[in-house]
């Protein structure tokens, strides 16, 4: 799982800045390019002024239809570089004539239960919006209907209100990443209370790591979410900034519960250590009752057991009984004993 | 308990900004709304100039309420989402013609003695506030009552001294919250350092979740007191502002305050740690005991118990009463180095 | 002892503002109210420009005394609420004709060896100086037996120059309290190493809820000290000035010192910790000597103690011997093995 | 390992400032020096405006080497102290007429596996570039290639770039670096879950001093890279400064996964002591089982070993069976019992 | 050890400030004062301006020393107070005619291993430097061989120049410090990856103590530096500047090292408990490996070891045999369990 931190980057050492080198993990799906216009409405006219081109490219490992794209649109190497090259930071960047962002987004792979990121590219023009995905999911298809409706406000809204809708979608799923972390932690919440395995210790390792990249990934979008308000990236309009203070609300919840989380689970760590160390007292216990009532009589039936020929006690008529009577009385006196320590 | 970090949101996931859904747990009571205006006494008049007016919604999962409130008072769109959205962080925010607030306040349920959040949002306009609420608890009693009083400050101070009053009680309620957890430490505490059971550790593993809550609900509360004292919202007025400066005060020592029980707890956590050790060292030391003084003797007895045919210590005439001294000689000698090594 | 975070203000809940409760723990003792005025030289004179008046009042739980004063002085209402509700978190605050300064003083209980905290309140103005206590112990003494005296700095100089003295005074009070600490650090650092006992759990973590309350106290004075000299507070002249830079100075070293003695009592519950482990394997440790030496040779004697009819080795000649022989070598050969181990 | 922190320095104590010493630990290879002088193309004419020479020193330890360059190029003497000086904190200082770079390259010592730091100094003037190295690594290799290609943008770019793409293949080295220890990661991560052994621990120990290290020589090249970027330095144009914030981009990421890898690491920590402990757990229910099996049995036998006259049992026709239907009774009861418990 | 923490400073409570009392532990040396007065050379003329006067005390116990000299100097009676008061923070004070310097110099005492500070206090005004410390140790030695050179910068550099000199070494010897740390650190890690011992947790716990009082020390040096580089203090020219910023760098990177060495401490900390636990883990091994083969086996011999009338088995003629088949076949399938176990 760790490998997620750091995507294998070797292959570009030494190479010279804006070189184009898919460095990822999905290679096996064709990319898929979906061209969408509009101005109000859904058209396939050439593009003017007002009207609005959203292009999607899923599917990076390619990377010659993302040179491609770039040379159409004007677009710096250096991004380019950074579109192909998955794992990145998410960051903002401005350029003269466009705005380049980078935003992962997050789902919880229903196979493994771990968390599975895709790092979404935008670049963001004037009148156009330009995607970069490493896969082919629904992530965006609520956005495809609403812009498929009529009267959508996002249909008469400009580049960046597609944009922003498009980051709403995606810090949206933090929530539900979160919600099923939840469900996780309240699972492992109450194993460990009640009795701990082995392996609830490896997930609360894995939920401890899945916090980890989650708060990697959402603490960012803080800082993109602002520069976008404040006015740094010249396509933003001001109808779109209470929008985006929206957004910015909820990542900071986002990262706010993520902290929440990693506080609550390394809580459980502890809980779980003591756990097993009062599974170990327990076991401790019953092991020094059991030696502390049998070995005195072990030793006594030992001491009878002996064949001296001179043990007046062997011969004695109540000899017997004696050894009965001291073997009842020591083992009620060990329970009675162990009764005032709390132990039984 | 954890469920209560993150509301189910994802019945709202792609839906376009501003679609009002209620996320929340309490559904059960009919929805209660109360109007009070006052100008220096209470009336029934209409809303004039010099007028103050206090509406009061108690119940949020019907929307419909929400929603009709927003339209008679020009509320935006954004805003009543959050109103219906509980579980949000607390935040202050400026409109041309309102601010809205969203608070937190806090209660210990009686039956669970776990804490129990309420999302209460303020809308302050000029000349009115409106309240919105999760439940109809007697929160908001007291404000009632020196409302109802014919001479108090409340009914001649405007709006913003009413939400101040609010917020005050709100603020007030942290600390009866903070009392009922220091009964609980000073409990804990006690039962810790006497002899701390398994169930010690689910207490304190639950104050430190209910004091990390604690502590998100009260820290941005001292931002929100800050910019309503700081003239970011123009309906606060400069007169109001000593007294939410006595509720910035007493926010930074309610979270003064809940830092250092974070601290304290943690420290009881590891002495209950450490208390676990102590006993298992005192069960091992127990074990040692009994198996040092008796295994050496059952070997002796054990010695004297073989069968062979020539022995000459079992025809001996002085062979038991040796054995009996033998025994008795290590016994002794045991016990005098446990008591050297401080175990007796 | 935890109680002492927080004050019960359960009673002022839902009063308005300014509602004067005394909110505090001494009750037994009569308010003693002292006053003493000079310009120079004692005076009974009513107070004139040159002449500087500081009124002492100890003992806050009959509130009328405090309103008395408020009303005489001019005293702003929520002044007095903070003055009768101890407990507070120590502050500055400017009115325009006078100055409102909470600070703590701090006393190690002789009897209990705990802290012991104490509320003190002054209003600063031109020149008077009202100084507000719960107790009556002898903190001020030695400025009372300063002003006595003839040709003493403080009678030339000004209430500021008073207020300085006083906290001076409750600073170097926190270095003696430092003082004990240390003694007791370094107490316990002995017990620790040597051998530590339950108790030294308890001593440490009494310890460290002192620091924490400690650092609670001073960490706030920093602030006040710099506030008094930046010039926020008219009444304090230039010239009293190089001396609240001194008090600043040593409130840095104290808080400081709290960190650092924090850091060594964390350190010291490693080393705790730590050291029970170490006695548990040293527990474990005699256990395993003697059942591994003991428990073979039981098993050997309980072998010939078998009754089979026809076992040879029990009608050998030297059968006895031999099993003698057999016992006292695999007795060495563990020895040897243990001393190998490095456990003899 | 860890004598890489501190290097002896002793050696200069006392000695007036500019001191020429070698500190460090490579001192067997013969000092290399190269010099490339490019305008274009590369050339061996006289260094002219357009024109841009690189001299690379690598071996430090014949310090009249580094005197003489100093000379020759009018570098400040406290300079040459700290390029004689490896073991520098990486720093960047402005000078009239260049601007003198500590940077430290990293590697993973192939034998040990263990991190290799180098320290880079580099001297950048108006149209020429200064390298000092410790060593002869081919780390430099990818840019002399390029320069020796005849169209690379570095050999057009000016001094600044050249210094941009040392430090761009040095920090690219820090991913390879993080790569070998996201390896060494995902191993350990195995093992600590499979079943850790002592050696696990001492490696966890070592990945926690490599990315101590690693931090500390990544965390301070953001400073050199937003220095070189802000305009401090004159030499660098603006035209090379998007390179440079692609280097800062990514010296962010690496800083980022250093942090997010020490968390791992010391989250394999508790993983691999609680391991630990559930194997201590895990050898006392053996214990346990075995000696409350058949301690009880073992006292069984001993009774009917003891050697009274009067034992009535013994004599019994249906003695021996009663004794076989206890103990089988009682081996199963305690089977049940510990079946019950989870331990078989 | 902790006891160099908090200095004894009881004796001045309540006293009038600038009230000169020593505070420290040096009493027995008899106080050194020794002058030198130079410009370009060392004379014995009577200072004009152009020459330097450098006057050090050694020994602060005859606080009359240090009155006098203040007296002549016109030093400020908080400022000799200071001087007096040993165990001070580092600290600049600026005022109209010098500025006032307390650093802390640092040494390991030979004898015991520990830290031993050292508060040497510099006075430096327009053309003299009055340096106090406590001991007589050869610290500044090599500045007064240095002086007496003849063609010595510091002579021909005023007294700026002398001040930066001493800090220089001071600075330089917190590396020497540091060193020998590096040097127990290496021990102590060796000890504990192969071995700990329980003196090996009270080394490791000295170093941290160690470590923190140092951090404390260094850590002010880094504000003194940067204070007397941005010009606050009118004494120090422009040409020392750049000196003192390589003292800043040199302080710098020792809070660096120093807070390395924090990190790799507690890690070693972690190691020894692991260390520890994993040794009880082995002892425990050994006892249930001898305890669960030799257990059963002493109960098969108790059980035939009974002395019942009936027990066919004793009459056999193979009874012997077949118990002896199955001792052994018991212990070898104890074995092997073991080694699958991998045990053994």
């Amino acid at each position: 799982m760790t490998s997620v931190w750091v995507k294998r980057k070797s292959a570009k050492k030494g190479r010279s800045p804006g070189a184009l080198i898919h460095v990822g993990d999905v290679h096996s799906q064709v990319p898929r390019i979906t061209c969408s216009i509009y101005e109000g409405f859904l058209t396939s006219r050439p593009l003017d002024d007002k009207s609005v081109l959203w292009l999607s490219v899923e599917g990076l490992h390619e990377v010659d239809i993302i040179r491609r794209v770039g040379t159409i649109f004007g677009i710096n190497d250096l991004v380019l570089e950074d579109i192909a090259d998955t794992g990145h930071r998410p960051k903002v960047e401005e350029f003269p004539d466009y705005a380049f962002l980078i935003v992962r987004a997050l789902d919880i792979d229903p196979t493994t239960g771990r968390l599975s990121p895709e790092q979404v590219s935008l670049i963001l023009g004037k009148n156009f919006l330009i995607t970069f995905r490493e896969r082919q999911t629904p992530l965006f298809q609520p956005i495809q209907q609403r812009l498929a409706l009529e009267r959508s406000r996002i249909r008469v809204s400009g580049a960046d209100y597609l944009a922003y809708s498009l980051i709403d979608v995606i810090v949206d799923n933090y929530f539900e990443v979160l919600e099923k972390i939840a469900d996780k932690v309240e699972v492992i919440e109450d194993v460990v209370v009640k009795g701990p395995s082995r392996s609830t210790l490896e997930s609360i390792y894995q939920l401890k790591t899945d916090l980890l990249f989650l708060r990697k990934s959402v603490w960012p979008m803080r800082e993109i979410a602002n520069r976008m308000i404040n006015g740094d990236i010249p396509f933003v309009r001001d109808t779109t900034k209470p929008y985006l203070r929206d957004v910015l609300d909820h990542t900071i919840h986002a990262v706010d519960t993520v902290e929440t989380y990693r506080d609550i689970v390394s809580g459980m760590l502890d809980i779980y250590l003591s756990a097993v160390s009062n599974r170990l007292n327990e076991t401790m216990k019953i092991l020094t009752i059991i030696a502390t009532i049998f070995i005195p009589l072990t030793f006594l039936c030992g001491w009878y057991g002996m064949n001296f020929k001179y043990m007046p006690e062997l011969d004695w008529r109540y000899g017997y009984p004696m050894v009965i009577f001291i073997a009842v009385t020591s083992a009620v006196a060990m329970l009675i004993a162990f009764r005032r320590k709390k132990w039984l």
